[in-house]
């Protein structure tokens, strides 16, 4: 199944006319809401000194048997003004109805509007409030069948003359930004793709690395997990610059994917003969000091 | 809070006498069917060409205010004639319930115990059974206080004059084993540790390379994850010797166990240091064409 022509014309920041998004608004109700039961996906976000790398893989699934792709991350930036980018995980009826929503007000010149907050906090509180107002109009009905309503967003920009931020918008609409201590956030299957964010990643590290470092972690998740799969969208953005001018998008079987993957795949087996063999004669010490590793 | 002496006991393979035995049962399952809501560890188990690995946490939570320490890894072997293994992860009553009946058959001398049935197999189907008779005893009053009473194990080791076998038994005391397409078998928080097992490890990896992977495996799930902690118990059996010859028990802050998680970092950070940054020049080309990567 082929992305539906609404997701297609968001990503690429384009807007269609209201009409066209109300009516598939009403198709992607229709048509999904009784399917995302099992949707998941991982989306990653990071900042750092220098800037934010996003990036999310595409696949929806409701069960093995209905597996398809949407893209998750999404740019609703003005440039040489503010820079805004979205990534989405969960009930993807909700995630797209929120989505449909911001890019209405955007169109019909809302009052408030993606475009005229005045900063990444009233933003954040703002597309809460989105997807609050989703929840609230389908919640009941997916109840009803059992069927999860819950999705989380992951919101990362800069407003001119601010700094950048990123955030996690969780299913209740509240949510947290990133800090120093933790300059990486992430929502949807995020377990795989943890350990090379905790082990090479700090608020330190330059953006080109950071950026390097989304895509092993994306592709370690792929690696183990059917739920996450390509295309791989990666989007670097650097501070000040208040326009994106690196992004990426990996298919299935990108032969840059597929390289990627082996020289990291080798790397990873080299770093691992590296490491010596168990010494079995290893004794516990009768120290009862527990020394806290990190 | 120290490990209660029924566990203690029953890991280094030595009996206490039934009375102790059911009293250790019945003070678990007064101390702890209540607290065992968020009960979280992870084990791994490996069988390769040479033999068997397994490994275990010790950590066991209810929640982040009750966190403690009981060994997940237990030993039945009866030296020279099998070799039999288990690790536990779930709910804790639920677990030393099956452990304390496992023991308790094998001191009375039951007809039926893990010393004197004749396969693999049939030692699985016995450990499920007794899984169900735990949860039958118990299932009810947990699940009136919204408790789960799941749990998993994991069954490694070798009877003379078969092969090694490595099994999975599920809350439901059904079971599958691994086999050398899927090499490995994993419970409890499994996500973390499972990308360096994904590509390093496989059937005719070497039986000491298999060791560090788990140990890899779990350090790498440990630094993710605070469900899981030391001490790591492991043991390393080779096919055939009908023997435990190499065991290792690394507790927080062991010296050796830092040392491996620093050298680990170290060339983890080199071998991500090899990969080059990223093509943003990259294009997308326009075939449809998908190739599978694995």
């Amino acid at each position: 199944m082929s992305p539906s022509p609404c997701a297609g014309d968001r990503v690429i920041g384009k807007t269609s006319d209201l009409t066209i998004s109300v009516f598939c608004l009403a198709i992607n109700r229709l048509s999904l809401s009784l399917k995302s039961k099992h949707d998941m996906t991982y989306c990653l976000g990071i900042i750092t000194n220098d800037g934010l790398v996003m990036a999310a893989d595409s696949r929806t699934n409701a069960g093995v048997d209905y597996i398809s792709t949407y893209q998750k991350l999404f740019d609703f930036s003005h440039p040489g003004e503010r820079v805004l980018l979205l990534c989405s995980a969960g009930n993807l009826s909700v995630t797209q109805g929120v989505v449909s929503e911001l890019e209405k007000d955007l169109k019909v010149q809302e009052d408030t509007n993606l475009h005229n907050i005045t900063s990444m906090y009233e933003v954040a509180r703002y597309i809460g409030g989105k997807l609050r107002k989703i929840q609230e109009y389908d919640e009941v009905w997916l109840k009803k069948d059992g069927i999860e309503a819950q999705c989380s967003l992951l919101l990362g920009g800069q407003i001119q003359g601010q700094n950048p931020e990123l955030f996690l918008i969780y299913s209740q609409g509240n949510f947290i930004h990133a800090t120093s201590d933790t300059p990486f956030l992430q929502i949807g299957e995020t377990k795989y793709g943890k350990p090379i964010l905790d082990r090479t990643l700090s608020y330190n590290t330059n953006l080109e690395s950071a950026a390097k470092c989304a895509l092993l972690s994306i592709d370690s998740t792929m690696k183990s997990n059917i739920s996450v799969g390509p295309p791989i969208n990666l989007i670097m953005y650097e501070k000040d610059s208040l326009a994106i001018k690196h992004r990426l998008r990996l298919r299935l079987g990108d032969p840059y994917l597929a390289k990627i993957r082996q020289l990291w795949e080798e790397s990873l087996k080299q770093a691992f003969d590296c490491i010596p063999h168990i010494n079995w004669q290893h004794r516990e010490d009768d120290s009862p000091e527990n020394i806290l590793i990190d």
